[in-house]
């Protein structure tokens, strides 16, 4: 086998035996099938796809690249979830904790973000104490005593995605479906849960432009589940504007506890209560989604999410109060321009805003400061009063202010007329497995 | 300028500027951008193809990647030759001083080659004293005093070319028509000719494997040529046999001395009248294609262009004389396994038999036998005795002998009828350029 005759086959629109994919997923991590032959066949599958035996078997080769994760000594529903990423994205914050509350284990390996803003860990780690390596010894034990454990994923996990993305990322070779959902699955597949939900978000601002696209990735991925023994469900969600109001990585985990407290900004509650009732459906815990719905708004309202974050981040060696939570020296509100009403709020320009503040890393060697970022004082439909502050800018870099300032405003469009409200939820693939009723929910 | 922006512009089916291809050959050049980015950027070309304004941008860079030879201090017509390449093609050896008789330059650079059989130097270097390495002065004093010198290739002409070929080969985007047509053209027009005519083969064994893919890649060097203010005609020919009866170095030169002292092969002999009458009327020598023909075949028959290929050679410091051309040991027949017409010899077979038999490389720095090779009895169309030799292998490896025997009987096809005859010529491109009478000849 030659990687040039793969190569050229791919190039004729033919489809790939899954020997001759593995072949160049193991040539390609062993160091004998250099980054040009790898790069080229990428490009051959962006303009020329994959059917789903060759997306399964490069899913397969991918997650048997590195170790997988057994979970099988921790007792009960073992549950993961995943975004393909969104500004102010905090849902895993407050979803890990209230599912653990209603019962189901969450085992999540997650990840840092080379963007803007940060990753789950980089949010995390803005709570003083806490820690997000471990060893698998105190995953288990952390899992079976508390049902809540979120730490940074092993470097030994999927090692061949790793070396693949960076390569995607240097050749335009990122946006193809197949590749994106063998990325996402074999990641979620070698982390060992039974079940999981992936919010697949759609817009503007999203990876996935169209609605078809994103449809397309989303059957894609439940399939590859499927054929991995796993349950999966997809939802497609909006994002036309950031997810609640904060941005960067202290100011999400205020906003995440205030959520869990049962306030929190609406479209984070309802996206956690829709991916939360997902779950629970999948995994038999409810007969609908508006039973899950109401199970779940019941943790976050009584306190017992709250507590089972107070119990999680305690495990970690975190402090739990938000009040410890670091804090900008300089916070900045930025008005409104005009009278009107807020037609939109591009999330993109809001994260580069925010990472002008300090909020993200060019590189994977930088450290984020955890304390800026941005709040919005008004979503999506909001009236506004010319002079009235659209949010506030949280840094201790006062050099880039008005720049991030000019770009924040940038972000916002203000017009006469108040824009048409956008469903959460627009579409769901995969969520019928769990029984009809719940499929119509 | 990022390159990655540029290839996710050319992945989108967009046209990219010139400075963007400057951009991306000079980077690669000078090991700025990196091989993979290059390989994506490749078959992204492959796939989704590129116009007339990107192919002669790349071109352009190509050519100005090294030195560009200026032949203006040569009084005269400076004409140039290529080939696609085929197996048995000895046209340069023929060409080269029958137009010199005929009153033309001939500044030829060439090439050795990675194959089954030699390039045009590998069969230059089988005449024994022969120097293939001039400096530039010698060159320009040989073109005035003698009219034809043929040379290897500088290694400062079209560097990106070479950088940019090894890529494409290990990467499976060669058969790309405006990588094809730019990576002829640069090399032709950094070779300094004002005008040129291009052999491109069609035909199973040949690059192209339809007609209509060989005119497309003719008519973008035609276009090429003239962007560059060269002229340029193209001939499209039959490679459905080997070109003459010799496959191998030495013999391929007897065979084109065989052919200057007006005896040779039919196909040869009219290969040579077809690709030289071109160019003759391409430079005004000649008003039409029947007259140039006839001038060139006076010059075969009356020993004008024999005398001028011993003069060449001489000046070269080989030995003209046939008689002094290295001889095989072993020369051995292989006889036709059934009575019958030859309906097919397939090129690519007799070529790797050939190899077999010493007569090509599989590394640069291998030597090739120059004595090795086959000599055919028979041409496609010709009615065989069983028993009867079809041909003889010519070599001093023993071991291989067995394996060459079988291989160049496979590349014999023998059926009880005779195969339709083919045309010799199946198309031609640009040579209107040169005059109605002449386009129509």
């Amino acid at each position: 086998m030659r990687a040039v005759d793969i190569i050229e086959k791919k190039k004729q629109g033919r489809e790939l035996v899954p020997e001759e994919i593995a072949f160049l997923v193991e040539g390609y991590v062993q160091g004998e099938i250099p980054d040009y032959q790898v790069a080229a066949w990428l490009m051959a599958v962006c303009l020329r796809g994959m059917g789903s035996v060759e997306t399964a078997a490069l899913t397969q080769s991918l997650v048997h690249s590195g170790e997988v994760l057994d979970l099988s000594s921790i007792p009960g529903v073992k549950v993961d979830k995943h975004s393909t990423g969104g500004v102010g994205d905090k849902t895993t914050l407050v979803l890990a904790p209230l599912l653990a509350s209603a019962g189901l284990t969450v085992v999540k390996m997650s990840g840092r973000s080379l963007g803007f803003t940060g990753g789950t860990i980089d949010k995390l780690e803005a709570i003083p104490g806490i820690r997000t390596r471990m060893s698998w010894e105190e995953v288990v034990a952390q899992a079976r005593r508390v049902g809540v454990v979120v730490v940074g994923q092993s470097e030994n996990l999927v090692p061949a995605d790793k070396k693949l993305y960076a390569l995607r990322d240097a050749t335009a070779t990122v946006d193809s479906v197949p590749l994106i959902a063998a990325s996402v699955m074999s990641k979620k597949i070698a982390a060992g849960a039974g079940a999981m939900v992936l919010d697949v978000k759609v817009g503007d601002g999203a990876f996935m432009r169209t609605e078809a696209e994103a449809q397309e990735l989303a059957k894609v991925m439940v399939h590859l589940g499927r054929e991995a023994g796993r349950q999966v469900a997809v939802l497609l969600t909006s994002m036309d504007e950031p997810l609640g109001t904060a941005v960067g990585n202290a100011l999400e985990v205020a906003e995440a506890v205030e959520t869990l407290q049962g306030r929190g900004p609406d479209d984070l509650r309802a996206l956690c209560l829709e991916l939360g009732a997902t779950l629970l459906g999948l995994t038999g815990r409810a007969v609908s989604l508006d039973e899950g719905r109401g199970v779940l708004a019941g943790l976050l309202d009584s306190g017992a999410a709250w507590d089972k974050y107070r119990e999680w981040v305690g495990a970690q060696g975190g402090d739990p109060d938000p009040a410890a939570l670091p804090a900008a020296p300089v916070r900045q509100p930025f008005p409104a321009p005009a009278t009107g009403y807020v037609r939109e709020i591009r999330s993109r320009l809001v994260g580069q805003a925010a990472g002008l503040l300090g909020a993200g890393r060019g590189r994977l060697d930088e450290v984020p400061d955890p304390a800026a970022g941005i709040v919005l004082a008004v979503k999506r439909g909001d009236r506004v009063e010319e002079g009235q502050p659209l949010g506030y800018l949280h840094t201790r870099r006062l050099k880039t202010l008005p720049e991030a300032t000019e770009m924040v405003r940038c972000a916002f469009a203000i017009g006469p007329t108040a824009p048409e409200p956008q469903a959460l939820v627009r579409g769901r693939v995969g969520a019928d497995a769990s029984g009809e009723g719940f499929g119509a929910g």
